[in-house]
Parts: structure tokens; sequence; C-alpha cells
């Protein structure tokens, strides 16, 4: 019972909180333009930020930062630049990943074509940077700057942790090992999905502090260690998502069935049973995931679904999920412990968004 | 004899300082990785960058910083800035418009592929706002917001610019008027290659000054008449830039022969072609030069080019450039005739580059 109305109270926090950031971006982008051309790019600008989405991101910024006596009044812009981030990314993403469908409906490339889209996320990125820049009235200069460069940080980790997907990908490898595919998963989605958010929560929390600088000393200790736990809660979040991409409803998921074996993602399932298998079986799989998407086909892609729940595949990838998400929670545990004033009811939904990351089925 | 030595002086202090700001760019970028996938990515990141170019940005920016009696040094991670923007966002523009060849080399994503690409041209964007942040140990944090917010701006009508021109490509449309055709290239070229660098210089040349606020003061007129020579100049250079690319050797401008016309890019010439016929014949050009790039042979758009020197089109637009420039040189001459403290050689030094935005040949 209270597990039950802990994770509905964290669905209403993700939901509200979700609603008024996105609000701060729809507000913020441009909507009319007396250009037909002009307007149809702000149209697509603001497709993604409509599209809603769980708001993870956005609302661990603000409890990082409410945990440490932060205001949240003064995350807010940062968390939405956070959902941004992931809406502009995503508009690119789904373009290099071949994916037709984002939240149930037509990716952008699919509604307005690649040339259009490549563009449309860039302004969308231009704007994120601007939204970040509209902090300095609120925070003051050197918190707007600390701020951007952690922007700056997730975005090198973003872009190097999608070329090594990419890059895989493209020279169809797969002689891939669980260090390597904990490193690319790490730079592509830890980052921008837990640490850097955490970090800005952190960073936040110390604005309109007397002493900012010695706030900010007193929390460097911490920004060092939300990297770690922040990675291992990052790990367990991925691999719980490519879990779900292949269990969960289309209906319930809002991607594609099985897509990330239409895709040829290299999931820790997909390393998992490849590591498995030898000789010709190994052979057979192995070929059936590099054709190219048009070429493979549902029963083809169900037969290696099934390969992975009798190889324990999915079980493995589950069970490594749990071990990051619990050495995770152990780390955070004993990092706030140490630190005074921590407010009760933000700790305990912190903790429910972070158990709800590495536990989630939707 | 006094012009060719100018355009020999300006001609060397181009080339002297694109080897400047590049070589800032390049120490900036990463080199190694021990990730074989990473380290090809900072290979791609650095591609556009070794392949020089002329350094008009990054040059313009540094006259206006010195001609205000600013220090150069003060401006050199700004100006490489601005070249870095540009190689940037090349990479997605050869994307977006389908263009071979980059500075006589295949472009990025022929070599790599338009996913690995649109991710390092992303991973570039990064690295942009990164070199601008690190402008905070020279310049102080409000110049540097100015200037990271000055970036925003240019970003935000450069996309805006290229999304006119995409959605003319994609649409099929030529109902263009001269008009339309101003507004797309103020957009897509005069910001990013004159107003911004312009405006740049002048915020730059406030760096140090006792009261920064009093200098931005007495510069926030000047701002402002920058955007509007700055837009008869960076019109004017893409009008050139176009001509150019239908009447130059491949060998000395580094793109396809005649290949605005294979991409079917909307120039002036193009405009005027089309308002200058009727009927059969104009229904003609325009079935010849909305054929995909693929289906489109030489000798096709050998006769649009006929046609556009019969027609007159290529005269009108020089003459179109011409009453830019000159437009532009008046309002240029006027305003920096008002300030006090003018540095001569830089005054002379900038007047070359802007007279010969708008009439170069190479």
């Amino acid at each position: 019972m209270e597990i039950n109305s802990s994770t509905t109270q964290l669905t209403e926090l993700l939901s509200s909180n979700k609603k008024l950031l996105d609000g701060i971006i729809l507000d913020f982008l441009p909507t009319k333009s007396s250009s037909p051309e002009i307007q149809s790019l702000y149209e697509m600008m603001r497709d993604y930020p409509s599209r809603g989405g769980k708001g993870i991101r956005g609302t661990l910024c603000l409890l990082w930062c409410e945990l440490f006596s932060g205001a949240k009044q003064k995350a807010l812009i940062t968390a939405s630049s956070l959902e941004l981030f992931q809406n502009w990314i995503l508009i690119h993403d789904d373009i290099e990943d071949q994916s037709d469908l984002r939240r149930g409906l037509p990716s952008l490339h699919k509604k307005y074509g690649v040339e259009l889209s490549i563009n449309a996320g860039d302004a969308l990125h231009g704007k994120m940077w601007e939204l970040l820049l509209s902090n300095c009235g609120n925070l003051g200069s050197e918190l707007t700057l600390a701020i951007l460069s952690e922007f700056a940080r997730m975005l090198n980790e973003t872009t190097e942790g999608q070329q090594i997907e990419l890059a895989w990908t493209s020279g169809n490898d797969w002689d891939i090992r669980e260090e390597d595919y904990a490193l690319m998963v790490t730079k592509k989605s830890a980052w921008y999905t837990c640490i850097s958010p955490s970090r800005l929560g952190i960073i936040l929390s110390t604005a309109g502090h007397k002493d900012e600088n010695l706030a900010t000393k007193k929390h460097s200790e911490l920004l060092k260690t939300a990297v770690e736990f922040g990675r291992s809660f990052g790990i367990a979040f991925q691999i719980i998502d490519d879990v779900l991409n292949l269990t969960a409803d289309e209906s319930k998921y809002g991607k594609e069935i099985l897509g990330d074996l239409f895709e040829g993602k290299r999931t820790l399932m997909l390393i998992h049973l490849l590591n498995s298998l030898e000789g010709k079986r190994k052979t057979n799989v192995i070929e059936s995931i590099s054709k190219p998407r048009q070429s493979k086909t549902t029963s083809e892609m169900k037969i290696v679904f099934e390969l992975m729940k009798s190889s324990g595949s999915i079980d493995y990838a589950r069970k490594v999920a749990v071990n990051h998400s619990r050495q995770a929670m152990k780390l955070f545990e004993e990092t706030v412990s140490t630190q005074s004033s921590i407010h009760p009811r933000i700790y305990h939904q912190t903790k429910s968004l972070l158990e709800y990351l590495s536990s989630r089925d939707f």
C-alpha cells in the first residue's frame, strides 16, 4: 500500500512539474511570424515540447535544489532547459536512429522531412542557450555561467555517447564488451538523465545564499559524488528503458514494438545474448539483426526476442540494472546523510524518483 | 596600383588572422581519446576547421573591436567562435542542401554518412558555446554574457533564414518576390556574416574600459546602426557569392560548377530570370530547375545559365549588390565619422574588407 501511494505521489509530482516546465518552454518559444515559412519553423519547434513526456530530468533538478534548501522558483528556468535539451536532441536522434515514432506520433522528420528537421533541431538548440541566459536576472552572472558550463559538459558527453552508438551501427560492430556498453550509456544517457540534472540542482541550491562561493565550495565534494551515483542510476535507467522497449505495450510506451531490434540497437540484452551463443547460432542472430531496417520482418525480430528470453538476457539486464541502482542508492544515502538541514519530504520524493528510474514499468 | 596593393594587404590580413583563429580553435578542440569511436568523432570535429577558408567573419569582428580602440587580444576567442559557428553550421547545411563538396573536398556527410555528421555538427556546436564561456577569465561575466546573447540572436536569425530557403526548395515554391529574397538572405547570411561580427566587435571594444556600462551605452546607437549597414553589406556579399558560384572556376571556388543550379537554389539571378520570362519559356526553366539533383544534367543547367546571361540576370544581380554595398558604405562612413578616436589604419582596413565583401572575385 505504501509503495502504491508513493508511486501515485511521484506520478503526480512528475506530471505537475512537467506541465509547469513545458508551460515555461512554450511561453518562451516564438509563436507567430508574418513569414509563412518562419511560422512553419515555429510550429516545428513547438512540436516535441507539446507532446508531453515524463519530465524526469527537470523534476530531478528541482528536487536536488530543494533537497539542499534551495528555492524551486529559482531552478525553474534551468529545469525547463533540461527538458528543452531533450526535445532538440531527440529531433536529431530520431533522424540518426531512423525512428518513425516519438511519443506515439510520427517523429518530426517523418512529418517535415530530414532537411527541415535538422534545422529545426538547431533552432531549438539555440533557444535552449537563450533560455539559460535568461537565468541572469534571477540568479546573477556567476551562477548563470556555472549552469551554462554544466550544459556544455553535458552536451559533450551526450554527443560522444551518441557517436559510440552510431559508430557501432554504421560499422556493423558486434564485438562489444559490457564495459564498452557502460561507457556508451554513461555518456549517451546517464549524463543528461541523471548526472547533470542532479549537479545542476546542487548548483542552483546555492542561489541567493549570502556567500555563494562558500556554498559552492561546500557542495563541490557533492558535485563530484553526483557523477558517481548519477552514472549508476543513469545506467540502470537506460537498461530498464531498453527492457521496456522490448517488453511493454506500444500504446503504453509510445514507440514501435521491438523498435530497438529493428534499429539494431546495441542493448545490454543483445550483448548478453551474443555472448551466450556460439558458432552458427550466433552468426544467425548477427545476420538477422544486422540487416537494414526495411529488410527486417517482425517474425524474424520476434525470434531474436524469444532467444533473449530463453537465454536469460532480459533477466540478466534487469539484474544488472538493480545492482547499479542499489549501489547508487547506497552512495546517495551516505552522501546525503553527511549534509545538514535536509528537507525530509523532499528527501523522500528524491529517493522515490531515483528508485523509479531503475524499476519503472512505464 | 593603390587598389592592388590594398587588396594584397587585405588578403594578407585575412590570411594571417584566419591562421591565428583556426589555431585557437584547433588548440581548443579535443584530439585524443582511448575510445576509437570518440577518437573518430574528434577527427570529424576537427575536419572543417582544418580546411581553412577566408576568415571574413572573424577578421570583421577583430577590426570593429580595434576600430574603437579595443584590444585585438581580447577579441580573439569571440572571433574564433564566429569561425567555429560557420564550421558547425556548414556541416548541417551541407546535409540540408545535399552539397557534395566543401572547400574543394568531399563534404563531411559524404565522408562519414549523414547520421554521424549530424551528431558531429551538434558536438561542434556545443564546443562553440564552451569556447565562448572561456571568455570569462579575460572579459569578466557581463561581457561574456552579452556576447553569448549576441550568438543566440545570430543563431535564431540564421536558422530562420535557412528554414525559408529550405521550405522554398521542399515546397517547390518559385513564386518568390525580391523582398522575400532579401528577408531570407538577411537572416540566412547577413546576420552571421556581417551584422553579428560587427556588433560583437563593437561590444568587445568596451572590454577593459573603466566604466563598461558607460562604454556600452555610448555604443548602443552604434549597435543598432550595425544592423542596418550589416544587412546591406551581407546581402551584397551573398549575391556576389551566388554570382561567383555560377561564374568562377571550380578550382578557385572550391565548390561544384553550377552547383547552385543543381541545388535549385533561389538566387537573385534565378528570381530575376523567372520574372523576365513568360509562358512556356518560364515553365520550361521551372521544370528543369525543379528536378531532383540526380536527374539534372550539366547541359540542361548550362542552358539555364545561358538564359540568365542573355536575360541580363547576372548583370542585374551585380548591380543590386553594388547598390546595397554603396548604401551600406555611406551609412558606415557617416556612422564612424561621428565617433571620436578612430584608428586611421584600422579604418582603412575595415573599409577595404567591407568593399571586398561586395566586389570580390574569389
